[in-house]
């Protein structure tokens, strides 16, 4: 393993902290400040990088500050002499604006990304990008790790505490199968996604499994990222009133925005667990080790 | 002249409008939307673009959500079949991080501008940049408009109305000279710039001009930027208990952050005047003339 240094900038939620010890690095943190009209402050408490850094800033809310102080801690770093720059951003937003799915849209994700290669990175680290295609925007290697099986081990241990009979996972749509099959795998349980459908009947919006029933089942949906968590208190209101026995979510990013963590919990979902990418009430799985299994892969990459 | 499009963005503070009349060019305003966790949404009105387009958008705060939509905005236009993108940026942010004043620290503007260039732009224009120097950053034509004789015009005669005698014009530091020197020389008047110091009586700081009296003048304190205010406040406040008549403020980019404005107005300013490159209540004089002008230099760089 070659010496590499670990900085944490503003963004960082502590996953540099757990990063430097896990591999034994040398660590600092970026001191920042804001200006009296909010303009970021970014500044080295060194004079000088050498060899290969790692910046760990996450592009939660407000996103587009933690992106331009991301920007600046990339290009600082070259200016101050680092050979190569490991840009480690465990979530990485705007990854929904993926594609244009109106003629004349921006495909964010994509301009972001060129961005942070222009600053001056020479490999991007991130966890559970929202498609598989974003990887293909970027001109520098994008290493995207999962953190299903850190999510699902969480699931299994601390929520079911290992009953994993009759467990059925869920994802709130087609787009997110591969992830609830990987998931369902990890627990030896069924899977299947989830459908809207106006009830005949009553009028009713419903959420429910395209096929699998949810009858005495112990539901677990699971999803990249929770925003407004619409869909899921729906999925959750719908399967508890179909019989499901008890209603779980997992995601990776907790965005949780206008009052997500108030409404899934009314809708019933018992428990909502996600991973320190964002940090929420709920952020309970570390990425850490995976970020520095994917760091094993970016070494090679860049040197 | 070629054939133009002008392009409002999020925070074109109506420029767009303006410039697209003058030019008797095309104009389109962007489609523009905040998702649900704040990030930006950006489309064109057009299937695609043709030619060289002129895309208008400050950098006034909220900064870095301004910055971001920028990117997007040149990134796409490019992505839709522009051939040449003309940023027209008026306030360019973070300009006041131009050198590294301490070790370590980012030299914002430099990155900034690296990033507007990645994204495709082939040339900015900005009015009243903090410093001359920030112009060498920039590896794209980077043209700087002067907006004082445009706020001088608008200080003689809607303020003075043509009465320059006993005028004084000041610079809040010795930096600000050369566009003081501008300002008096426009209204035929004298100029100084202010130095700070503690009065050896009574313990206060105090800001006066370093050579010439104050007393029975109309001081005029010229600045390219008024953030918090407190310069011009004492300032104005030294200048008046030494017997000034009047004391005016006039600035480029009225930022006005933190109540600047009641700041500035209870030491006894006696009125603030800006231009629009920042909306503020005292954005009273368009740089959209000068812009224009500077589309001539830009057009002949860039084709």
């Amino acid at each position: 393993m070659i010496k590499t240094i670990v900085i944490g900038g503003p963004a960082s939620n502590k996953i540099d902290e757990k990063l430097a010890e896990l591999l034994k690095a040398e660590h600092i943190k970026i001191e920042h400040k804001l200006f009296p009209d909010d303009e970021s402050y970014i500044r080295y408490p060194v004079p000088k990088l050498t060899g290969t850094v790692l910046l760990v800033q996450s592009l939660y809310p407000p996103q587009d500050k933690h992106f331009v102080e991301l920007l600046l801690m990339i290009d600082t770093a070259k200016d101050l002499g680092a050979e190569k720059v490991i840009a480690i951003v465990p979530y990485l937003a705007y990854s929904r604006q993926d594609k244009k799915f109106l003629e004349g849209e921006a495909i964010s994700v994509k301009t972001l990304l060129k961005a942070i290669e222009s600053a001056g990175a020479d490999c991007i680290i991130t966890v559970d990008l929202h498609s598989e295609k974003i990887v293909e925007y970027s001109r520098i290697p994008l290493i995207n790790t999962s953190a299903v099986s850190a999510l699902i081990d969480y699931v299994k241990h601390e929520i079911l505490h290992g009953a994993t009979e009759n467990v059925l996972v869920l994802s709130p749509d087609k787009g997110g199968l591969k992830r609830a099959r990987r998931a369902a795998e990890i627990l030896g349980a069924d899977f299947d996604y989830i459908e809207k459908f106006r009830d005949r009947v009553t009028g009713e919006v419903r959420a429910l499994p395209r096929e699998l029933p949810v009858e005495d089942r112990v539901v677990i949906i699971i999803d990249d990222i929770i925003s407004t968590g619409g869909t899921i208190a729906l999925a959750a209101r719908s399967a508890l009133d179909r019989g499901a026995k008890e209603v779980y979510a997992a995601c990776t990013h907790a965005l949780l925005v206008r009052g997500a963590y108030e409404k899934v919990r009314k809708a019933g979902v018992k428990k909502i667990v996600a991973t320190n990418t964002i940090p929420s009430p709920v952020s309970e799985v570390d990425v850490t080790p995976g970020i520095k299994e994917a760091l094993n892969k970016a070494l090679k990459f860049i040197v």
